[in-house]
């Protein structure tokens, strides 16, 4: 195990994560994603809702990773493919996690989370409470169009069943997209199309 | 239970049903979904894929009626919500089921299929011969946007994953849909702006 793993899981908490030097490179390999267990489907999506209020209890690494992977995994890793489909198979939508601890983008080929910024972003999203009260928010990050539109409804719909099976809420939202593209230095043609913002019930 | 529920259900499938007089309040009631089982979540998204291949083997009204269930049933009767959320509760989306026996709406609060038209209209679908194999084809119609885009990959990653879980394949497209557009008479401003071709594996 690599140390900035044994390190990220010594810490136990994803917010607790300070040491980190940002710039090109720095990553906190994630806990192997557990790929079993859940409610059976049909009970999943029996409770899915929308529910914005949350504790501030950090999420654990180990529920993180899982949650990542339920989003956007490797789930064939002989083919490299995913748990959500996208079109022509070019995979061309990300997810960044914003905790206290800073902007991270999830790098699921390596299940690690690639540091962006060590700034705490939150207050950005602070039209509505709840948001700076979770402590992650997924951002989707992806083209201005449809079809990104589509990719990151089939995300967030994996995340939301992931939180109606593991006993997280979670709220999808559109929010002041352009403050965040722009404290997030985006590549050109990418945008944070939309939100989500995930913790434990209050 | 209502005789066309009966008929329905004597008829056994949905590819059967030829004795429906097409016109304003045609429907057909569709069996309760069964609102429990399936695969672990977490199993159900390793297992989801998408596979071009399907037998001709028609979908049993059940498990169609599940499946629609799945992709957009209402989840909480008394709130009237559903098992994917839409940007400020609007349900603005809605699914079409295209099959040999015609077009139909589904109608997810009085759990049954709208008749829209007699004519199959796989044909149309004919850009790629698996689609017109197919027995059902789902049809996500609704604005030409980014919102509706998360709305419809929000419903086909439901679907997606009924899929994987019970044993039926799947294939996401976006097509000619001007064609099916035209053929539909969609109200202004609706639009098929993806499908969603399942069955059984070959």
């Amino acid at each position: 195990m690599k140390t900035s793993a044994k390190v990220f899981l010594f810490l136990g908490i994803l917010s607790a994560v300070h040491n980190v030097q940002a710039g090109e490179g720095s990553f906190q390999v994630l806990p192997e994603p557990q790929i079993y267990g859940g409610k059976p489907l049909m009970e999943a999506l029996r409770d899915r809702q929308t529910v914005r209020s949350f504790s501030s209890k950090p999420i654990e690494p180990q529920v993180l990773s899982n949650m990542l992977w339920a989003a956007f995994g490797v789930n064939r890793r002989d083919e490299g493919k995913r748990t959500a489909p996208t079109a022509l198979n070019k995979q061309n939508i990300d997810v960044y996690v914003l905790s206290s601890s800073g902007v991270w983008r999830y790098d699921a080929v390596n299940n690690r989370l690639i540091l962006l910024s060590q700034t705490d972003l939150r207050p950005l999203l602070n039209s509505q409470d709840f948001a700076t009260k979770a402590p992650v928010t997924l951002l989707y990050v992806a083209g201005n169009d449809i079809v990104s539109g589509m990719h990151a409804g089939s995300l967030y719909q994996n995340v939301g069943l992931f939180c109606a099976s593991f006993g997280l809420n979670n709220v999808v939202r559109r929010m002041d997209k352009d403050k965040l593209t722009k404290a997030l230095n985006l590549p050109e043609g990418k945008e944070v199309i939309v939100s989500q913002s995930v913790g434990y019930p209050d």
